[in-house]
């Protein structure tokens, strides 16, 4: 597992003080501890929520990244603030709560806003970033369902501000082969593909992920986001239709939210889809079935090291934070023009498709069919 | 993958001709030619039906094999009775056809009919068989459906005969490795387990298993027996409920067959699982996610080579032919009164599975429920 280097970010060499001409003046203090320089317009970022997701996997991200850096923070916790502060050289201007987090539309050092909160408040805080002029990423699921997701692509619209989703395997490499094997057709065409991303939770029922009023469901609005995206740039195509089943074995820890679904997937070329997940398995996993061969990740779609074959050789790609490289992707969607690799739009249909799963298994099982086009779908 | 040996069988030194007393004078006669020596009891088998999977696997493995060997066959075409009779040194009166097969009750050579027919024969032959004093191996599936199964278990018993399934794995040291794993709980509680069996038929859309007519089914009746049958012993459970779907993109080459099939299985102890068979999908994989870890076979149900592994370690186990183990220990059975690896009871099982399965689909994929019991589960 590779060890993500943190460092303490020269705030003088960021973007919002004019950082371009110093930094061709200085160019030894724009080097990280690890040798990563920052773009001379390297945009700043703040985290809005500073839970584990934050605090373990973006912010040493940042400390990595070329196309932006943690330039403030967004949190209910006052604690966290002197730590978060201190930790990372935020000034007290940078630093904002949930109330006053309106007031980050006067900020001149936060381009992005990457919000981190639990999913019940990831259309409100999109939203409100949105009109206080600030590009967007928004953890996934996008949001709590698909009027919700609505919202907020509109509300950047209307701004004129770029959206993202936070599907950092867009820009992992074990990631890109796949969508690569796919869109080249190396192994013809794909028969089978199965997806499963599961964990097993075991020692918090209170949290907020179990708490339907918060997550607006349990596995599937989960992992089960990962297992459908597996699927789909997987296979390169979107379904046209999915059935779905439920499974409830520990009713007393998972009062609220679904333990453990499947759900099968039919997509326009024949290929015949299969996903699991669940909060009460371990099981990490993409696999299809082609033609000519086959093509694995395990895991799929954790943080830790990805690991792949296919039917011709073992995959091995440089392991870098995934993180660092979906984060910079945005940053250079934001200021080169290049492809937004996880679009709001992506959210939305993932949101449909998650929507018609519950609606699957509320219905006993029925299919339902979906008509999504080519939408959401960035590079096959 | 092993080169199984074959050699001419001395048939003088068969039990029906009183081998016991050649055998103990004669100890060098009685090894073949890779040093496989014959039990002094050896039984005798009659092969039904000179298919390919008699002719590659059965007969070459019963020239390795210690309580059983090749005794006569029973064909529909004229042509194999000479090919036969050379090559395996069967005489005139060990070969019997379609019509005359029930003269084979006189025969004191042969103690055991193999019925390695088409699924729509089973029933006939096996009932026939019984009738005629021999015991009994039916290839999988059992029959076409239960009510023949239980026509064919009541036969065996009516004539006081030993029935068998040709359930190949229950004697294959990987899958013997999976079911010791099961019955210690070595990795705790299995919370998912994954079973896919699937081929990919591309070239003979007129073959009997893709004729309803003979199979009775497609590829549920076919590889799905092998994911049924992979999700009960790697759980140590019979299912309670199925929930099934049906895929179908090649209807030109599948006309009357089912291609794939994926079904949910839930488990008293509330494992849950998932199964793919198909005949338009090469995968063949066991999977199980526990508290404490997760074991794999991959492939789990092919004639080559299985391999395996757990959280722990890489499984390996001596490569042997998996008829050679399954029709010995069959005739130690019947010898020595061994435990019945696959008794007609697994098949009779599996059978009423498959016809949830079916019953699921047409049902609009509603969830069937399920009463086995503990019924077909031989040692867990």
């Amino acid at each position: 597992m590779k060890k993500i280097s943190r460092r303490t970010f020269n705030k003088t060499l960021s973007k919002g003080l004019g950082g371009a001409a110093l930094v061709s003046s200085m160019p030894l203090a724009a080097c990280g501890l690890n040798g990563t320089s920052k773009n001379q317009n390297s945009l700043g970022i703040a985290l809005v929520g500073l839970g584990s997701y934050s605090t373990y996997q973006l912010a040493p991200a940042l400390q990595d990244t070329h196309y932006c850096h943690l330039a403030g923070i967004v949190t209910g916790t006052p604690e966290k603030e002197q730590q978060w502060a201190k930790r990372y050289n935020i000034p007290k201007t940078h630093i904002y709560n949930y109330e006053n987090f309106d007031a980050i539309a006067q900020n001149d050092d936060i381009d992005i806003v990457y919000v981190v909160l639990p999913n019940s408040m990831h259309a409100d805080f999109s939203i409100r970033a949105a009109k206080a002029g600030k590009h967007v990423i928004c953890e996934k699921p996008m949001a709590m369902n698909v009027e919700e997701c609505n919202a907020i692509i509109d509300a950047c619209k209307k701004a004129q501000v770029k959206l993202g989703i936070g599907y950092r395997l867009h820009s992992e490499p074990y990631t890109q082969e796949v969508k690569r094997l796919v869109r080249e057709k190396t192994f013809g065409n794909i028969n089978y593909i199965s997806a499963d991303a599961a964990y097993q939770s075991l020692t918090n029922p209170n949290q907020w992920r179990l708490n339907k009023s918060l997550s607006g469901g349990g596995a599937l609005m989960n992992m089960g986001v990962y297992s459908i995206q597996s699927l789909i740039y997987g296979s390169g195509q979107n379904p046209v239709s999915v059935t779905a089943q439920e499974f409830s074995t520990r009713p007393d820890y998972f009062k609220d939210t679904d333990e453990t679904i499947t759900a099968q997937f039919e997509f326009p070329s024949g290929t015949v889809g299969q996903m699991m997940t669940s909060h009460n398995v371990r099981a990490n996993r993409l696999f299809a079935s082609c033609d000519k061969g086959w093509f694995e990740l395990d895991p799929a779609s954790t943080y830790i090291p990805l690991a792949g074959r296919t039917s011709r050789r073992e995959l091995n790609f440089p392991q870098e934070s995934q993180q660092k490289l979906q984060m910079d992707d945005f940053a250079r969607h934001v200021l080169e023009g290049t492809p937004n690799k996880a679009p709001g739009e992506m959210g939305k249909r993932d949101m449909i498709i998650v929507e018609a799963i519950y609606n699957s298994i509320a219905g006993g099982n029925k299919k339902i069919a979906l008509d999504l086009g080519h939408m959401g779908i960035t590079d096959s």
